[in-house]
């Protein structure tokens, strides 16, 4: 069949068979379908929908389009997670010290930030001397040394995905649940770990704004990873606020380091037990999830877990002393801060607009490629629900612009909602939810 | 609104304003918009669909991407016509020398032939001499002088349909009734008429292949015509077997010229008299149909029709002497018969196929800028309904090549279907309809 008569097929809203959307991925890969059959065939995809079959045949066919990662060589389930991204979402730098303390090992692929979203590479180069370009080699010895490793992506990973998301960004057809679905997925399989554990936010600081979609994306990854044979649970997560109080590169190293320390509790460190506990119980270590939890506390509260995130970053070539000795991190020079003008209670943030703010303090990215000021960010002093009065810091700004700092003020000011009674939430919790539940596939 | 803005709202269903359409059509004429981006909304419009207004607004921004044809010159009110294309569909080169013999002033832009349809323009290069890439100047002062012109299109007119119409044929978006209204329309307001009447073709010969789709196409060209304030008149018609008995370019001037002297009647005369009786009452030269069937005979009978036609071809450089000696026309060198081999009646045409046999035999295109043997052809012996006997000549192929004609035999016997039993059609008639319905407005 023609790529003409694949639109046309698709356009009448037909499933394509495992045979014909490989050879739409093959056209991507090797230019024979120009960038305009690519787009039609996307947006009849976008409205016409794809079936799981059909998801996870894309997934797989993009996953192989270029390099994919062999773990055997590390003993034992290797472990994967991925978040859909979110702001403060530091999950990554805790988890994985943590569950590879207690016996999983990892060879984590991590991204930049884009957007609104953070991004866990970004976050470890503001630590001094770490190398995040290592190769899968080098990753994958150092997983069988220490248990772990986390590296950027490599250049040829997915390339049909990147560029089918390329165009995605451009032609109006992002936010699919089966394209997106398909595109995180190849990249976690590509990448090579045996199960996989989903960390799928929604709310106002998420890509997925509801419960819904946020659902339905979570199902449509757990069932791809159900066709092509790989274990995936999603854990359906809130993002109605930061998930840390820390907001920025080097400000995120040091709340993961508070929270493997036993500093810092509360919803960051609750989102990473849960993951943790997923990856315990899919790696073997634990047969329940109080099992599990058990075992991730005791290794928290031995110094285990934070003694294996100076292992990871000496490994990779950093500065381990970071941990103890916060200030050798990136510093910012600037400081202001956004305080109520009233009493009342914290009750609704644009979350987005915190991680706008911090690409105003140069700390996040507009554009693939932007260099980023690693030491700039925003810490939270209130939650959602907490009394406040007038008067009291809500937010400290951390820059070194003067001029963008008072910008970031302005936006910042107008993303907090103070409301003179107290909230009710998702529900009719007086919190909003940090987990709303967890989805373990259909069978 | 960014480009992306405008694709997300079409693909989310929302009408696109008269602006933002213009926007399209602007991006589209100035390459801001590129490929990929024009056919994601292409995509979106074929599946989400475009309103009256809209499919109105696309036709006008179109039709004013080029050059816009003034006809104010010409007196009295000019009418245009147009066929949605068919096999044997020589309407065109019989109804102008008829109404312009009768007082009504045409300056018609004509097309090639592309696919199983001919075009006007080919045909008429079938005379010798005769020049159809004559200016817009030319042809509106031909038709003060003598009352009609025939033109090929002008290179620019209406470039932003051209370029859709272009990304359409290779991403699946063709067949969309908005979209192919608007590209005729498009093309028929630029060309500057007055008036217009449609002859929107259905069955096995033409693009349409029944009539509720062909109903639509006429209903939505007529309200676009509303919608921009010209009188737009469709006919709807049938095109179950060929519309003439010659299929082929000097055949089809040949088979003009027997209507134009009496000397052919049936399907052909009768759709020329029903669009000559619009366009002469659009014309204001009759009230009512039988006013103007009454003329339009009258001026048959008299000669005055076919003189015209002389006038025409003289007056674009033609050789006139054709129509007296149809021997000038170009004449093929070869010959076969497909023949009967039973008893029984014509019941069925794969109508499309003897275009694609007429474009075996040299006759027809199969790509834009293929060049044309104007002598080959096809002649049916029989029309649909017709007893026939084992033995009897059913079509006779006309062409210079054997082997292309030997295959043009094989694909014209497999078109036809004898039945032993006589055949029933569309709404119990013993023939098929030629005119189903004429379509005025809403008002």
């Amino acid at each position: 069949m023609s790529a003409v008569d694949l639109i046309i097929k698709k356009r009448n809203g037909k499933a394509l068979s495992t045979g014909e959307i490989q050879a739409f991925v093959d056209g991507v890969s090797d230019d024979s379908w120009p960038d305009y059959q690519i787009s039609a065939m996307l947006m009849a995809m976008f409205l016409k929908g794809l079936d799981t079959r059909e998801t996870s045949d894309l997934t797989l066919a993009m996953a192989s389009s270029g390099v994919q990662l062999d773990l055997s060589a590390v003993p034992g389930t290797k472990v994967d997670k991925h978040s859909t991204g979110g702001v403060a979402d530091t999950t990554t730098l805790i988890a994985i010290p943590l569950v590879a303390a207690c016996g999983v090992p990892v060879v984590k692929m991590s991204g930049r930030g884009l957007g609104f979203t953070g991004g866990t590479i970004d976050k470890l180069e503001s630590i001094p001397g770490f190398q995040t370009a290592i190769t899968a080699e080098q990753a994958i010895a150092q997983s069988v040394r220490i248990g772990c490793a986390i590296m950027g992506q490599t250049e040829n990973l997915t390339p049909a995905d990147k560029k089918l998301y390329a165009l995605r960004d451009v032609t109006g057809t992002i936010d699919s649940i089966p394209l997106i679905a398909a595109s995180i997925m190849s990249k976690k399989i590509a990448a090579g770990a045996d199960a996989i554990v989903l960390d799928v936010k929604c709310g106002s600081g998420a890509f997925m704004p509801d419960l819904a979609s946020a659902r339905a994306l979570a199902h449509q990854m757990v069932d791809i990873g159900e066709h092509v044979g790989r274990k995936v649970i999603a854990v359906l997560s809130g993002m109605e606020q930061p998930l840390g109080n820390l907001i920025g590169n080097s400000l995120e190293v040091l709340e993961a380091i508070d929270v493997l320390q036993g500093r810092t509790t509360g919803d960051l460190l609750d989102v990473a037990l849960t993951l943790g506990s997923e990856m315990l119980q899919l790696g073997g270590l634990a047969k329940s999830d109080s099992d599990a939890r058990q075992l991730l506390k005791v290794t928290l509260a031995s110094g285990a877990a934070v003694e294996k995130f100076k292992e990871l970053i000496a490994a990779q070539g950093g500065d381990p002393q970071v941990v103890d000795e916060p200030s050798r991190l990136p510093q910012a020079t600037l400081r202001r801060t956004v305080v109520s003008t009233h009493n009342g209670w914290l009750a609704a943030m644009q979350t987005q607009d915190l991680g706008r703010a911090l690409i105003l303090l140069g700390g996040g990215r507009e554009h693939k490629g932007d260099a980023l000021d690693l030491s700039s960010g925003l810490i939270l002093h209130k939650r959602l629900s907490q009394a406040v009065q007038a008067g009291e810091v809500l937010v400290e700004l951390l820059g070194n612009n003067a001029d963008k700092l008072e910008q970031a003020v302005t936006l910042v000011t107008a993303a907090l909602v103070i409301s003179p009674e107290k909230p009710v939430f998702a529900g009719g919790l007086d919190k909003p939810p940090v987990i709303y539940e967890i989805y373990r596939g259909q069978s």
